[in-house]
């Protein structure tokens, strides 16, 4: 029995270390990572994300290979965690990579672009399209090795004190929207505000701004925007589909077995897939209870998405100007977009319009 | 050097064999499955959705659980691997659940069903509402355990001789059909031929049928059905998406250790994500191909949308009275499919509608 527990205590790593074989016991090694998420605890879908890539990674190395998650603040603030990646203070960390298009605006390719591309499409340009070589080869100047995990799908365009009927009535207004979207919504008067979720509510409470949006009715109920700006807008014509990553260290990541690298991966994939799954799955409910909480849903005019589409395109024209990184990455990205988006009017579209139109 | 050969090819089991560490060596323990797949070869979409699901397991396993992935007729015919892996002669098979209705037309629940879920909801019942319980449960009865292993998207509607205009066009048609969507169309005076992928080509060129739904461009162009019967509708009322499966056996499934068991969940997971993400980032520039070399784009009239759904309405219906393992799981998908196309009619679809629209 002390016998047994001894062999279970050290690990296979410590059985097999007495020097027999090196290759096996690569294999096995134990490893410790710590994960700093830019999310809340309290959104299980986003931050649960993170969590269910941890307990994937242990399962899958039967306990080997651990890794902690962590809130923001805990180890590094919200927007901390590409710095703290990128100089190998934590070794991974989960996020929505817009958050960082102050250092370049490259990175909000990779997690959402106004009018860029829908969930599914952008998860084709990763996994089949040239999405993730020309990533990788992007992100390689900050140490990072990036995975997709997670994606939102498309958002609700927000919450609003007032009604937002005109482009005028987007002047001046302070509206905490995640990252990249607000470069574009500032050449029409907005104000923006990146401000991490976990401090979104208290902001629009206090009244230091005017308008939040967030991802979609799950989060935005735990949040209660409702209560303080019932005007709840769709779509988002800036998150047709948020797209998160897993950031590791390059030098964490290359100290990895390929075993283990292969596992990270597959890992990565699930909780990728299960995050979808679970913002499609709940948001019908929590969309019916903010509702009769006193919700009031509108679509944006027309106006308003014309305007925010002409501002968009201005932005990328500068862009392609003055970034070579973006120029590259995104004329890629528009090319296949232009694809999807072609091949997705046929069936795709149809499909689902005719179903929208049936009394189901 | 002759210690290191000998320790490599007797695998840590081997090592460990003697008698030390029980649970070490469950962990480790080398496995070998034989999966039988429902698809050609020459379809690297949805054959290598298998193949890639096996190589996701052996990386994971540094090995030593091998998958060997077989077309149809290696082992068992396309439409006989549901029955190879219920009486245990085969572990595995990956295939499509509706090919099986004539067993119990339940299992085309966990695939497609004429105007059913598309990908995404498909993916979210499986994963986060009761989809995945409610079909372990149906399984059972089959010593079958499923994964979710791959969604092809919505469908194109086929290739027809003539063209098709209206509901009478259909009566008589001799169409290849996947699975239970003939059973709908039965109604309408369609001769459903549920015949494998492999010789659905040979079957439209020899005259047996006279159209053929397959998947969507980029399969269909490997086929060359464009050659035979040229006018290409959309969308497929029958495949809104049609979701494969990775079957098990329930004793090889029950003979894996946990941490085996986590691996294949999330090989199954990555290939699921996969093979969405291949077909989408692949269909666009096979459609351009298909109509550079003659095929002729509809899309199916008014007329014949109605009347499927109508004949979809009284066939669920007629298996809700006649079928209790259908009624029992429909009503679940039922109310989830409600649920998804109220809130997708939101944001998604609209966001979708609008960046169609637009000039890219």
């Amino acid at each position: 029995m002390e016998r047994r527990k001894f062999l279970k205590g050290a690990g296979l790593a410590g059985v097999l270390a007495s020097g027999t074989a090196p290759a096996i016991v690569m294999a096995q090694e134990n490893v410790r990572w710590r994960l700093a998420s830019s999310f809340p605890k309290v959104l299980d879908t986003i931050y649960g994300t993170g969590e269910g890539f941890a307990r994937n990674v242990a399962e899958a190395t039967d306990g080997k290979f651990q890794i902690s998650v962590h809130a923001p603040g805990e180890l590094v603030p919200a927007f901390g965690v590409a710095d703290a990646v990128e100089q190998g203070t934590i070794e991974c960390a989960h996020t929505a990579p817009y958050y960082f298009f102050g250092k370049d605006e490259t990175f909000a390719i990779d997690c959402a672009i106004p009018f860029g591309m829908n969930s599914r499409m952008q998860t084709a340009w990763m996994y089949d399209g040239n999405g993730m070589t020309l990533m990788r080869e992007f992100y390689a100047q900050y140490n990072i090795v990036n995975f997709t995990m997670g994606n939102t799908g498309a958002q609700m365009g927000g919450w609003y004190r007032r009604e937002i009927n005109t482009v005028a009535d987007l002047n001046g207004l302070k509206f905490r929207v995640g990252g990249f979207g607000g470069r574009v919504l500032a050449k029409l008067g907005v104000v923006p505000q990146n401000i991490p979720g976990g401090e979104t509510y208290q902001a629009l409470e206090r009244g230091t701004i005017d308008a939040v949006e967030w991802v979609g009715p799950y989060d935005d109920l735990k949040f209660g925007f409702h209560k303080v700006a019932p005007n709840y807008y769709y779509p988002a014509p800036w998150e047709g589909g948020a797209q998160l990553s897993l950031y590791i260290n390059d030098k964490a990541w290359n100290a990895l077995s390929p075993q283990y690298q292969s596992i990270v991966r597959q890992a990565a994939s699930d909780a990728h897939v299960r995050m979808q799954a679970t913002y499609d799955s709940r948001n019908p409910n929590a969309l019916r209870q903010l509702i009769a909480e006193g919700a009031k849903l509108h679509r944006f005019s027309r106006e308003i998405m014309d305007a925010v589409f002409k501002a968009r395109n201005e932005v990328y024209a500068e862009l392609n100007e003055k970034n070579p990184a973006w120029k590259k990455i995104y004329a890629d990205y528009e090319r296949f977009l232009r694809d999807q988006y072609q091949w997705f009017s046929l069936s795709e579209n149809s499909y689902n319009q005719y179903m929208a139109a049936q009394n189901l």
